[in-house]
């Protein structure tokens, strides 16, 4: 994948992912099974969340897979004992539900987050741990693009549970030397992002509906936004975590130049050869938790981890659209 | 009290004060009884905690109390409803305990304020609000004075959750509406604080050893801190109450000069008419989470709402002296 990273690092570690049946989490670990680590992947496969078993259909005898919510903190021990490094991307990522539904937002973002943490302190304090965070704990960007400085205002319940997540992980380097590294994502996108609703992403469903031959909503239209290939952000993760220097650290990860959801939505209509959309005003309810224009500031990882978003958008739009033309059944 | 406080503003108003047997609670739940106001009490009285029935001694016939754990989310409903201000002062506040027990941290600073939120969104979305926030969530300060652009990177876990507690509030302004003010409070100190130990603040301990006539340890020394009066904060609680632009405001309490904590007990000692101290090393586990000098401006609080310390640090610390010598037996 990245010739940054040391060939080696990985072969035949003991990796344990969180939240490894989701969109991300699979996707790191088919190129962590690649690399020749021992992955162990838990999920709770809820089905309000990213997990989706067809997520690693394929790879399933490579690896270890435990159907497991990391709220039950009574079995985290077994997990993390004996792990050379956590990915720990399990998490309730949207933000509507997290409105709606506060307290169980609270319970997988921060109480488990906790009680990993805790895991690790006590069972396994050499742990290597890189955790997914989310541009969602900046709120409304007061400058752009959004860098690691950038004051942390959330604007929805997820924002301040994950913040609070992600500060446990800093605290927990600070105090108790874990040595955990905080990368913050932006709009990841690609294969096996989840396209049933819009609790991940909003693109998930524009490429069901163009799939589907069905105009689908763009909501606002301005907005300017960037985007993550899936395989970029695996590579922030691989990078951050065979990275000495990195522990610790907070790192942006960022993106393609931004555009507006309106250009995005042309360039989709396009690279499917037909399609339609209509714009809509924003529905009340998510108005005031949008957070309006955002893209990233990515020099931080760049300098200190020799990161950068490698994949042209179009040909990660086109890689989905591909992959969701001959899978979209499995994840309706 | 207050010249700038409408005389009228708390007359026959109902007004819940969680944590209203503590320190501050208790100094807030009598001036409000003073003003004329219906005074609603809770408090789980746990013994770690800040709340002492000797705190509403002489006016537990003209209020209502109840013994009642935020916590227990079932009961709040109740609690909340009919009530027109509610100061919100219930915590967790030891930052060792914060450390060693963080999981119970979570479930009364963060939890428990979330349930308190939800109580006011669904069953009395017209209650003003005043939560009682923390210094502890800027962790080392990177200038000085503190102000409220600060940013915000707690160095302990009950700074983590303060700050998720102090994000809900902001937030159910900014989404539903609540009528919600967040005061970050520095060292507050007067009669009523805690002496039996340092869970609220150092100089309880150092207080408790002075009327004992036995010497007190200084941590470090050299720290600058700064101190607000019991009587002043209160006024601040009032003051932001009473204020309808103060609605969604995050306003920084602030205190005296800075001084250091060397200072600081030779004031005491000479107050005390005698009395000695020696100056230690930080132990390690607390230096870790230690924030170094802090002091806060306090300029958009005066600006805003007319607040300003007014209490002088001597007068502060020979009344409070003066009401252990009496009073210590009930608090040790």
């Amino acid at each position: 994948m990245n010739s940054l990273l040391p060939k080696k690092t990985f072969f035949r570690s003991r990796v344990l992912v969180t939240g490894g049946f989701g969109f991300i989490g699979s996707t790191l670990t088919r190129e962590l099974i690649h690399l020749g680590a021992a992955v162990t992947v838990i999920d709770s496969l809820a089905p309000e969340y990213g997990g989706n078993v067809r997520n690693l259909t394929g790879i399933d005898s490579c690896l270890q897979t435990k159907i497991f919510d990391v709220r039950d903190a009574s079995g985290l021990e077994q997990c993390i004992r004996d792990q050379d490094y956590l990915f720990n991307l399990a998490g309730q990522t949207s933000h509507m539900d997290s409105m709606s539904d506060p307290r169980t937002d609270l319970e997988i973002n921060v109480g488990a987050q906790l009680a990993i943490l805790e895991a690790c302190r006590h069972h396994n304090p050499q742990i290597r741990v890189v955790f997914a965070s989310t541009r969602q704990i900046y709120g409304r960007p007061e400058y752009l693009p959004v860098d690691e400085k950038h004051p942390l205002r959330p604007v929805d319940i997820n924002g301040i549970h994950k913040l609070a997540g992600e500060s446990y992980h800093l605290l927990y380097h600070q105090v108790y030397g874990i040595r955990s590294t905080v990368l913050r994502l932006t709009n990841t996108i690609g294969p096996r992002m989840r396209v049933k609703d819009a609790r991940q992403t909003f693109l998930g469903v524009w490429i069901r509906s163009l799939i589907d031959g069905i105009p689908f909503e763009v909501w606002g239209g301005d907005q300017l936004r960037d985007f993550t290939d899936v395989d970029d952000a695996v590579e922030a993760f691989l990078l951050a975590a065979a990275t000495p220097e990195a522990e610790g650290g907070i790192f942006k990860v960022g993106g393609t130049l931004p555009l507006s959801l309106r250009e995005l939505a042309e360039i989709l209509v396009e690279l499917n050869g037909g399609g339609a959309f209509t714009v809509e005003n924003f529905p009340e309810d998510r108005k005031k938790i949008d957070i309006g224009d955002f893209y990233a500031d990515w020099r931080l990882i760049s300098e200190k981890l020799g990161w950068k978003p490698r994949t042209a958008l179009r040909s990660t739009l086109a890689r989905t659209l591909e992959f969701y033309r001959s899978e979209l059944s499995y994840y309706r």
